[in-house]
């Protein structure tokens, strides 16, 4: 199976390329970047040394790798990976969007959070979360991947919304993300000495990734949902946690609760259930494709607390990526993701 | 002035020997520590060479202590200042506590979330938060410091209650902070290679905090308030950010939310403002005696988000208690807290 | 191949269990502990989830373990491995200690440094850095796993030892270690809070590695040495830089200099080249079994500086002692060790 | 006092305004810069609210900004601080460059090292080393202000050279720092999620630094010194922690290094000697003007160490100015600087 990367010296594309060196199916191809073509992947990333060293090429080789790759990953900013899709696509090759171009049923809804217009609208791109969407990724041409903050944080309320056990309009969202989460190009709140010894919050009610979980919990509930999303940059590379609150629907006990989420997840791998009382770190998720999930019950206001914690690199990017890509080519759904967490 | 601390080699004790260090009426008279006596402070915290060099004496020595001092901080686990209290006020002496003894108008919640008797109830101690009780701590013999949690969540929420803007039912407080807030003792969660590039939620619905926090806003509000916190631990060492939600009540507009804080706040030197909009950052706190605070309207859900920080160790600990007791004996009240946060 | 793990709770016991559940041919049998016997090993590390589910039994079933067990880790404080190994070795086992018991050959040296007398001296142990002592390793029944610092100073000097390039009295190595390298035991010096955004030199000239360093390197030089080894250190979890200083002999060219690093490392699978005028970075090396090399030539004066990089609890510990058991069980040296580093 | 700062809006600028903020004696007039001329410092530097609310003036008012201050320091890149030099000198105000231009009592050596022509050779500077050029300084128009590496090397040096303990030839220099010491300046280097856990060696024998320390070491030592400098990235924000090597001359005793360290220092208020076995710690001197020695004989090897803490931003850089500003206008010299360390 040849793989190919475009936009590869981003952190997901990185991070892509850790994966891959352990995977025992997939070969990768073509490369790209625009910044740094003709450079090698090892200027880039001197850390991949012994596992790539593979030229830099250009996005206008783009018929040349569709033709050579049996799936392609596209590390694009919003807006870019459409123009690759259109592209691809006639080659009959598979598309996972790691972007957020493909993540949306509804264009408009794209539209009006990401302000530019959706040029590939007839694509029929599929919900890269196989938690929930295992079956459509199984036929799927195009994948829109989750954001980082959507797959902790939907992940952490589907049971709950799934199975009728909360008021759908009392969700509120405290996120807690990793620095990387960021990205490698260069900014004043991504500068280490400004992050280091520090925490804030940011775009409160306004960040992108609040109508990609909207829609998904809407999906779940056959009901739309509108919720408040809270997401804070926390000074470590890797890593989100999602506070998840809500408010439970009266009379729902807490063995309730804790069957929703046994009920769900029970043959998922990559879901970890750490239970009623449970406090998942982000530290032991790390370098792994899980996510770990914990619930509380606060039993003197009637809410109902649910802790998610994942690699936002990982599960929240390039492993699900992998995972996506092992469904859709019939492989394992673990296969060349079984690495175990790095703690300390 | 005289002043003493019981309980000194503690991160509570430290800070307020820093924060005295640079204080134009303070002289530090007796450090006491049952673990160290009869060493010298160096030897805990080399850093204060050319500033102290005092033996540590016995809490056993309380009665020359007290006879000796204009006011005595109280460093202590909670359960302890009680019994030093009770030496101590015959004295005729101020007192201020750290820690939770005396924070509590009702002793039967102090005995529920703390599962020790109150041995000192007929103390009249004021809850030391300045921008609410400063005139009742005017008068005070014994104060009650705030917690640091407390103190970045009612500052934040206070307005909000005061003039009837929100639901009071509706209360969330997510609150993140840096370690030092679990102190000097060693424990695995405090260890360096666990904390680091870690992230988790601990206590949900059960921190000590909670019931400090609805007392005020209760007090505030008129009318008894619960709600619910969840304290995060983040891998820094000073500054807790607190980020808290509400339902604003129907038709409150806005330009009402930044009234209420403008109001409230006018005249508060260690409150800064900034804002609708605004995103307060705990370093920007770090060191001073300042508490920052922006508000948010999430206009697709009809709640409030205020954002609050603060350096636990000062506005959240020591440097609170330095504010209390220039209240107490009439200096300005910013007298010896005057120096700029530390950034980057 | 049945391997247990005697003390399974430490940093390197961990970080064992990491490696071999990636491990195609190992089984891990049985872990020891004695703090925590009875209880699981997910009760210390639960980002274990799913790879182990082990109870944690007490050594005193060292014969049981001996006998269903191909080979023995062993991650116990120096002076404990001695009684493991003597009870062990009749059984025919296999042992790999990750401690300090069986890595001199001259046991004098070792009680000198280490302050207790040695019990097992008969052992015919081989000191296991497989870059230099691979022949020995393959017969071994006792391998002496080197520490951290050693690995990584030892292998940045070795090729300028071997082929004579520098002056012997000149040798001074400034290494800088994460705080991992402490262990998990609860000390103020690995507390997060007195760590964090701090730096300091600790036991200069007098680190227990010192020997172990002089040992490898005198055999090299079939000549004594003595040089000059200060540790620091850092507050990272994990990796080691060691900066090592020499002198050239006089008319030693740089390329002699580089000649000496590639002759040496050619055919070596976790020694990485980073060239004249390169500069390793811990996190290039970030769970990996790595040792990352660059080298510089002081024109002004002289001296040559290595600077070697490696993840401390991988190359300076468990991955090392995984490749030394793949070497004394005749699989390639590089199996269950092929993971990516983690970056960023 | 009137004083002014052009380049206001970087690290050192913005550490002068934190500094200065609580100088009793000075007031600041103007702040310069040219990529935000026109906006507040406030938009800049937020943490500053309630201590300066100036506007950003371009430095095309040198003249005006002459005029009326007292004293002018500069903040700007090397290359830059000539022009305002010879712009301001006229005038008969003093200057203070914290950059490198007014550094060298050779302009060649400059040149050679930075590669820009010395454009202001005339000009009789004054290095800025209070504890060693403290008579100099008070005549100066002109200070040129050390930079921080040196600040760190030079004190933990000087007493061995100038006492002639050591032998001359054999000086190697090792030193650690946290990233602000790179500026606020976006670079790959200094993003975070690069820096953050991990460490590199850069610019080994080749850092500025080097020849600003041997002109000292040499002045003192009245012959010409060649040493070798490797410095270091660790990812923290504040501090630098040097680690010095000499081989000590045949026959010196530990007591003479001891004498050597108490004769230069013992009045000295911003060196605090920890003594034969001391380890000063980056942490214990952060946000004060403190340098923080400890010395060690290996007399395996008969070389001495030398340990020397600061920070950076500090008695690295504006703290040192401050200092130099007090000796020049004849203020006790720590005036302003009496803050004790930030710890933890």
């Amino acid at each position: 199976m040849k793989v190919s990367i475009v936009g590869a010296t981003g952190y997901t594309g990185e991070e892509l390329l850790r994966i891959l060196s352990g995977h025992p199916e997939a070969e990768v191809t073509f490369l790209t970047s625009e910044s740094q073509t003709g450079g090698s992947i090892l200027s880039a990333y001197p850390h991949l040394k012994h596992f790539y060293d593979k030229k830099l090429v250009s996005i206008d080789n783009i018929q040349e790798i569709a033709e050579q790759s049996d799936a392609i990953f596209i590390g694009l900013p919003h807006g870019h990976a459409m123009e690759v899709g259109k592209k691809v696509l006639p080659f009959g090759k598979k598309i996972i969007d790691l972007g957020a171009d493909y993540r949306f049923t509804d264009h408009k809804v794209y539209e009006q959070w990401y302000k530019v217009a959706h040029t590939h609208p007839e694509a029929k791109a599929v919900y890269g979360l196989p938690e929930l969407y295992r079956q459509d990724i199984k036929q799927a041409d195009i994948i829109g991947n989750p954001g980082c903050y959507t797959t902790a944080s939907i992940l952490a309320l589907a049971p709950l919304v799934k199975y009728g056990l909360i008021e759908l309009d009392t969700i509120i969202i405290d996120a807690k993300s990793g620095i990387s989460g960021a990205g490698r190009g260069l900014k004043l709140n991504s500068h280490f000495s400004e992050a280091f010894e520090n925490m804030q919050a940011y775009n409160i009610g306004g960040h992108r990734h609040t109508p990609e979980i909207e829609q998904v919990l809407s999906d779940l509930a056959e009901t739309p949902i509108t919720l408040s999303f809270s997401p804070h940059l926390i000074p470590i590379a890797r890593g989100i946690l999602s506070t998840c609150y809500a408010q439970l629907k009266s009379g729902v006990k807490p063995e309730q609760v804790t069957e929703a989420f046994e009920s769900m997840y029970a043959d998922e791998y990559f879901v970890r259930l750490f239970g009623l009382g449970g406090y998942p770190a982000t530290k032991n998720t790390r370098g792994s494709n899980f996510c770990d999930l914990g619930w509380h019950i606060d039993s003197r206001t009637g809410r109902v607390v649910v802790v998610s914690a994942i690699d936002n690199l990982v599960k929240g990017a390039a492993g699900q990526a992998v995972q996506n890509m092992n469904i859709v080519f019939g492989l394992p759904e673990n296969t060349g993701l079984k690495q175990a967490p790095l703690y300390p």
